[in-house]
C-alpha cells in the first residue's frame, strides 16, 4: 500500500494530508452529484440513545457507548452510543421533524461511523460513510428506485477509477421464485445464497441441502443466483415471469420500472444480478450493489435497496424509501490499496512566491491577495533562502508556478511543470491552472 | 431563534436542512480560504488516548469516554475518549507522523468535537470547530502571526455577516509591564484581568486587591487592560516600551511584526485590545480574539494565540506554532439566534422539471442530466399533478426556475422570481443562477 496512512492506532485511523486530500476531493465530488439531484444535507449527532440502537444482539456487541470520565468507578450502563450506519439516525431525524420537512425527503448525508469491532485489514472502528435516501410519505414512486442508481453512477465515474458494476436485483422476485419451488425459509437461504461468488455454486448447493432444502430446490437456487443479465436481457426476462404470482408481479412492475429508466447508461454499468441478497432485514425491493471492476475480492463498495417502512419504531406514519450508501473509508483503502488511485500532492498550493529579502514580503503578500482573489491557492515563501532551495520547496508542495517578485523590471511566473518563465499574468496562470 | 433548530437531545443539536445548508455554505468557505493560504487538510479520529485527554482535573471532568456496550456491568476504565478540542489532537499527530510531514506544517482540520458539559443555551455537547495552525520545526518566523489574523479576516469578510473585530493582544507585553510593576502571580492576575469587559473596571480593582495586589498595582492592571488602540496607536504605543527588558524587547517585536503586516486592513478591522489575555497558559505570545460588532456579549466566536512548544507531550522535538479557531456551531447559533444570518432554501434544487404526464419522465430526465452537466440542480417532479401545485413544490423546494418540457412546440422555461417565460436555455439559466 502507499504510504498514505498516517500512524495508526487500534483501528483508528487516520490519513497523511496527501491522502486526506484525495478523500476531500472524493468527498466533494459525492456532495456535489447528490445536490445536483437535489438531495438536501443533514447532520445528525453522532450519538443516539442506546435504546434505539441496540435493537439486535449482533449489532449492540459492536456499539460504543459514551459516559463521563468523571462517572468512572460507578457502574456505567450508558444512555448513548456512538452510530453504527447512518439509516438508523436518519429514520430517527424524519420522524422527529417530520412537520418540518417536505416529502419526498431527499436527504445526502456525510459523517463518520463508529464500531467496536476488532480492527483488521481494511475493517476500522471509525469510518467514512456518504448516504442517500429518498423518504416517502405513505407512498414513494418507483422511479426514485431508478435515480438512486444514476447518482451513484454519476458519482463514481466523476471520480475517475476505471470501470465499476452496479448490480442489482429484487427481494420480491427471489422470495417469489423461491416460493414456487416451496422453499419457504426466506432468510436463511437468502444468506446462504449470498455468498455465491465467494465460495462457488457446489458449495452453496452443499450447504442449502444441509439446511433443509431439496436437492432439486438447492440446485434451482444456486443456479438462479448463479444468472447475471445485462439490461436488454434483463427487460426480456422479467417479461416471461408468472404475474399470477402477487410478488413476483410486483417485482416484474419494479424491475421494469428501473431497467427501463437506466437503458441509457453504458453496456456493463448497470447488471442484473440475481446473486444479490443483501443481508439486511429491512429491504422490501430492489436491492443494490457496486463493485470496482477487477476488485471484486474487495467486496462492494456502495449498497443499499428499497424499505416499505424504515421508521416505524420511531413514527406511525409509513415512511417509505430507497436509499444507498457509499463506504468512502473502505473505498479509499481499496483503491490505494490497489494503487488505482494515488495521494495528491501534499498541499493545495499552486503557486509559491519566492522571497530574495524580507524587505519584498510586503509586495509579496499583496501579490498573493490578488490571485487568491482569482480563486488561485497562494504560498508565499516562508522565509529568505536561496533560489534553488526555494523551487525545491515549491515543488515539494505541490505548487505548479512560482512567482518572482522583482524590483526593476516586470514581476515573472514560472511553470513548474512546461519549464517557461513569462511576466507575471494572474490571467494566464489561472487559465493554466484550470485547463 | 428562528426555526432551524431540528428536535434535540440533550445538548445534541442537529439542524433543520435549511440551516445545515447555511452551515456548509460557511464550512465550505472557510475551506476554501484555508486552502488558499496552502493550508492542507487534516482529519484526526474522533478519540484520543484518555491519558493524553485528561492532563487536567478541570478538562477531565467534561470528557466523553467511549466503551463497548457488551463491556457493560463491568468496571469500565476508558482507553478512549471523545476529543473535546483540535489542538491537543493536531500536537500528537504532527508528533506521530513528524518525519512525513514538511515544515512550516500549514495545517487546517474542521471536525465536531464534544463536551460532556451540562447542556445549556448555546453551549452543547457536540459542536463543529475550524481550526488552522502553522508549525514550525525549531522555529517559526513571526509574520506567520500577521497571517493567521488575515485569514481571520478574509472568512468573516466573505461570510458577509456585517462587521467583526479581531482583537489582538501580547502575553509577553502583559507580563513585562505587570513585573515592571511588581506584579509577580501573572495567571491568577490574568484570569482576573479577562474578565474586565463582562464586570468592568471596578469590580477588576477590587478583586485584584482582594488577590493580593497593592491598589496601586490593581489599578495599573484594570487601567492598563482598559486600553483599546487602533494599529497605528498600536505602533505608536510599543514604540514608548521599555525594550532594556527582555521580555518587553520581544513583544515590541512581535506586536511590530504583525501590526505593520496588518496595516493595509480597513480602519477597526483588527485592534490592539489589552483586556485579551486567554485563559490557556499553553499561549507564550500573541493572542487573538474575534467578535461580531454588536453581539459582543455573545463572546468570542473565534480565538487563538502563539506557543512556543505545543507537542512536548509527544515529542522531543520543539514545535512552536501559532493558530486559531473558529467556533463554527456557536457562530451558527448565534448568528441565527440574532437573525443576522437566515436560513437557506431547504433543498440545493435550482430547477425544477415539470411533469404533465409519466410518459415524459424521460425526455424530463434527459433535460436534468443535460442541465446537471452546466452545474445546475436539478429535481424532476415526483409525480405528475396540476401545473399550480407543482409549482407551489417547486417554490417550497427553493427553486428558481421551473422547466416545462413540450411536445409540438420548443420546451420551455420560467424563472420564478422574475415571472418571465422563454424558450429553454441551459446558457441563459446558468448566466441568471451564477449572477
Amino acid at each position: 500500500m502507499a504510504d498514505v496512512l498516517a500512524k495508526m492506532t487500534s483501528g483508528f485511523p487516520e490519513w497523511l494530508p496527501a491522502a486526506k486530500r484525495q478523500e476531500k476531493r472524493i468527498l466533494d465530488i459525492v456532495a456535489k452529484v447528490y445536490e445536483s439531484y437535489g438531495f438536501t444535507p443533514i447532520e445528525t449527532a453522532a450519538v443516539e440513545k442506546v435504546k434505539n440502537l441496540a435493537t439486535t444482539g449482533d449489532v449492540s456487541k459492536e456499539i460504543f457507548g459514551i459516559h463521563r470520565l468523571a462517572g468512572e468507578g460507578q457502574d456505567i450502563k450508558a444512555e448513548f452510543g456512538l452510530h453504527f450506519d447512518l439509516t438508523l439516525p436518519m429514520a430517527r431525524y424524519t420522524a422527529d421533524n417530520f412537520a418540518k420537512l417536505q416529502f419526498p425527503f431527499k436527504r445526502y448525508q456525510i459523517q463518520k461511523v463508529w464500531r467496536g469491532e476488532r480492527p483488521q485489514k481494511g475493517r476500522y472502528r471509525e469510518f467514512y460513510q456518504a448516504d442517500i435516501d429518498i423518504i416517502g410519505d405513505g407512498i414513494l414512486p418507483l422511479h426514485y428506485e431508478a435515480e438512486v442508481v444514476q447518482v451513484i453512477y454519476d458519482i463514481f465515474s466523476q471520480i475517475n477509477i476505471g470501470d465499476f458494476t452496479i448490480k442489482i436485483n429484487n427481494r420480491k422476485l427471489l422470495e417469489g421464485l423461491y416460493r414456487q419451488q416451496g422453499v419457504d425459509d426466506m432468510n436463511a437461504t437468502l444468506i446462504i445464497v449470498d455468498k455465491i461468488d465467494k465460495i462457488g455454486k457446489d458449495e452453496v448447493v452443499r450447504l442449502l441441502i444441509e439446511s433443509g432444502l431439496s436437492e432439486a430446490q438447492a440446485v434451482f437456487c444456486a443456479e438462479l443466483a448463479g444468472k447475471k443479465f445485462s439490461i436488454s436481457q434483463a427487460l426480456e426476462f422479467i417479461k416471461d415471469l408468472d404475474t399470477s404470482d402477487e410478488l413476483l408481479a410486483a417485482a416484474q412492475n419494479e424491475l421494469e420500472t428501473i431497467f427501463s429508466n437506466l437503458s441509457h447508461l453504458p453496456d456493463g454499468a448497470v447488471i442484473f444480478d440475481l446473486s444479490i441478497a443483501r443481508g439486511l432485514d429491512y429491504y422490501t425491493g430492489s436491492v443494490y450493489e457496486c463493485v470496482i471492476d477487477g476488485l471484486e475480492s474487495y467486496g462492494s463498495v456502495c449498497s443499499g435497496g428499497r424499505y416499505d417502512n424504515l421508521a416505524e419504531k420511531f413514527s406511525k406514519k409509513t415512511l417509505p424509501g430507497v436509499g444507498l450508501s457509499i463506504g468512502i473509508s473502505r473505498l479509499l483503502y481499496v483503491l490505494f490499496e490497489t494503487e488505482r488511485l494515488t495521494a495528491l500532492a501534499p498541499t493545495p498550493v499552486q503557486t509559491y512566491v519566492v522571497l530574495f529579502d524580507e524587505s519584498q514580503r510586503p509586495k509579496a503578500n499583496a501579490m498573493a491577495a490578488e490571485m487568491r482573489a482569482a480563486g488561485i491557492n497562494v504560498e508565499v515563501a516562508p522565509s529568505v533562502k536561496k533560489f534553488g532551495k526555494q523551487i525545491q520547496f515549491a515543488e515539494k508542495r505541490g505548487a505548479q508556478f512560482i512567482v518572482i517578485p522583482e524590483e526593476d523590471r516586470t514581476d515573472q511566473m514560472k511553470n513548474l511543470l512546461t519549464g517557461d518563465q513569462e511576466d507575471f499574468s494572474i490571467e494566464k496562470m489561472g487559465t493554466f491552472l484550470n485547463a
